[in-house]
């Protein structure tokens, strides 16, 4: 436990103006002492929760801010009890200079007052709700006896998306490829002390050979094709989690062609998604709709789903609502002077006027 | 200065990872050592600076998410250099349980990186830009010999607009009124330490008696008449502040019509201002085209003139971009943890396993 700032010992605002922050430091030291497979398998169970009651969401676009070099967008929702927004960029030529490509904060606030009651980190969290994502879509619509993944794209999401496959759908085999070998010795390594088989493979296609599920997790930037027809074989469950703007895909057209596509919300996913390869109308169905008995998942052994996942604003939603459950049991965060709270609401001048520092008239 | 949480003392994160926050408590340290005349007068030339430059912002819709008995809205914009947005909420019955009507806070990110480099409390910045504003208004449409001036509403927002009238435009004397007489006499004690003369007055009727300059700030959500047609005196200005919700209006629809009207962003202030009792096409200027000599402010010590101010998007952003260089030259603030910053962009599993407090595999 790091030493906490307590508010009282800097500063004595009211109750009413602080609102708790989780660090960078703060996440990593949850995680840790609560263990990557319970905060994944809460987490999974978290987004489900939300899934299953979809309708009771307000979808709010997201809202883009475009530069030649990225893009930052805010990405709000709400469910009448909570609000909650993402901050999240995407500048690729940011590892040029040591900085991440995407970084992300989120807000969780409450609908009945409108005051924050959450602030965090979300990098850290906004990997651990994707890999709890594919999570939740393996385990509707991969066969029930799934015991084996292929892992494509071994970068800094693939770690989180093998420790969720195994905690949450009970796969205990990964076959590993990248086109980098020293990403797949790298998540290999990080994972050496887990139960589970790793194997790393010289291909894509020795990677498929024989799995129950492929996830694909490139990153990218262009129409690639990580996945040939030829590779996806009957009965497959795919997570494509890779391609997840526009221009960036990874799946061959054929193989979407003869699969059953699953999505989080349609109209975001066709621009984003594998499916902007396809025509508007190609039939997809949200993944919710499964969960909610509205829309068939899989119905046979044979059949091949694909979930093209490119991340939605209730998902994150999800994950600040976990953390919010964990700060309250009392989970590290640091209380910040955020809201002013005078005595007399009418007395905003009176409340700077009387603060120590007043220096001027 | 309050004693300030030194990052080192507490965790080690990189320079990248940190980001600086201005808490209320520090805002109000701000406000107090530099003087509210230097901010208020500073706000008004960097509010002035990027008016003048309207031109180069991204106009991005505020994205509001309204409830029953609420809104919870963000307002970002960007000049492609800095991206600024501002979370605001408006819960009219919070009053009742000790909470503020309105809240916010705001950011400020690098446009190249996306990288967040300022978070700030934004209910006092707010307050200051909104009287730097209404400042910057009367200055350009008032006539140049002004020297009085009404303040009709008493409320929170008074003496930051009558120290922004003084500081900026030179007015010597305020007549005040509001129908709560408490809310006249705390605006008069607060500010009696200043040089001009204030006079509380029995009427609106009364206050405005001879005045240059009439600002109407009312708190009241509804159609409201706080300036009748037969108040408002050839060759005055009015700043209509109040009226910035759809439904909650000041003057008189008969004011307006013998007017010349002045607004922020027309399309957003014929929603919220008062210039929504007037037809959709009926004709305002922008006042950056007055600024940037695209067209004609006052020009005749006769005409009345008036500024409908509703807050927009860009004034918060040069409050944030203010705030920044105050923080750049050694304003209080805490640095945040907020950016993961791993050693390796691809090892964010690596970075959260290696931490010390990693227990579980």
């Amino acid at each position: 436990m790091q030493p906490m700032l307590k508010p009282t010992e800097v500063f004595a605002p009211s109750d009413k103006a602080l609102v708790p922050f989780v660090s960078v430091d703060a996440m990593m030291t949850l995680i840790g002492a609560r263990g990557i497979d319970v905060c994944l398998t809460e987490l999974t169970e978290e987004i489900s929760g939300c899934f299953f009651r979809w309708q009771e969401f307000e979808a709010i676009p997201r809202v883009a801010s475009h530069s030649s070099i990225g893009v930052i967008e805010l990405m709000p929702t709400s469910d009448g009890v909570d609000y909650g927004f993402k901050f999240v960029n995407g500048h690729p030529s940011n590892t040029k200079t040591g900085l991440q490509t995407v970084t992300a904060f989120g807000v969780l606030a409450k609908v009945a007052t409108g005051y924050p009651k959450l602030i965090s980190e979300m990098t850290l969290l906004t990997a651990l709700r994707t890999a709890a994502t594919s999570a939740l879509a393996t385990r509707i619509l991969a066969r029930p006896d799934s015991t084996t993944a292929a892992i494509i794209g071994n970068g800094a999401q693939s770690e989180f998306q093998i420790r969720a496959l195994a905690a949450v759908c009970g796969i205990t085999r990964f076959q590993l490829y990248d086109i980098d070998p020293s990403a797949t010795k790298r998540c290999i390594t990080n994972l050496s002390d887990q139960p589970f088989e790793m194997v790393a493979c010289a291909s894509g296609e020795e990677a498929v050979q024989g799995v129950d599920v492929i996830t694909t997790c490139t990153a990218d930037k262009a129409y690639q094709t990580i996945l040939t027809d030829n590779l996806v074989g009957a009965g497959v469950h795919v997570n494509a989690i890779g391609g997840d703007c526009p221009g960036k895909t990874e799946l061959h057209r054929d193989i979407l062609l003869r699969s059953d596509i699953f999505v989080e919300y349609a109209p975001q996913t066709r621009i984003e998604g594998d499916i902007q390869q396809l025509d508007d109308d190609h039939p997809v169905t949200e993944l919710w709709e499964v969960m909610s008995g509205r829309a068939l998942g899989r119905t046979s052994a044979e059949q091949i789903t694909v979930f093209d996942g490119v991340g939605f604003a209730i998902e994150d939603f999800a994950a600040l609502r976990w953390l919010s459950k964990q700060v309250e049991a009392g989970a590290d965060a640091q209380m910040l002077d955020l809201i002013a709270d005078p005595d007399d609401p009418k007395d905003l001048y009176g409340m700077v006027q009387r603060h120590k520092g007043w220096v001027h008239g």
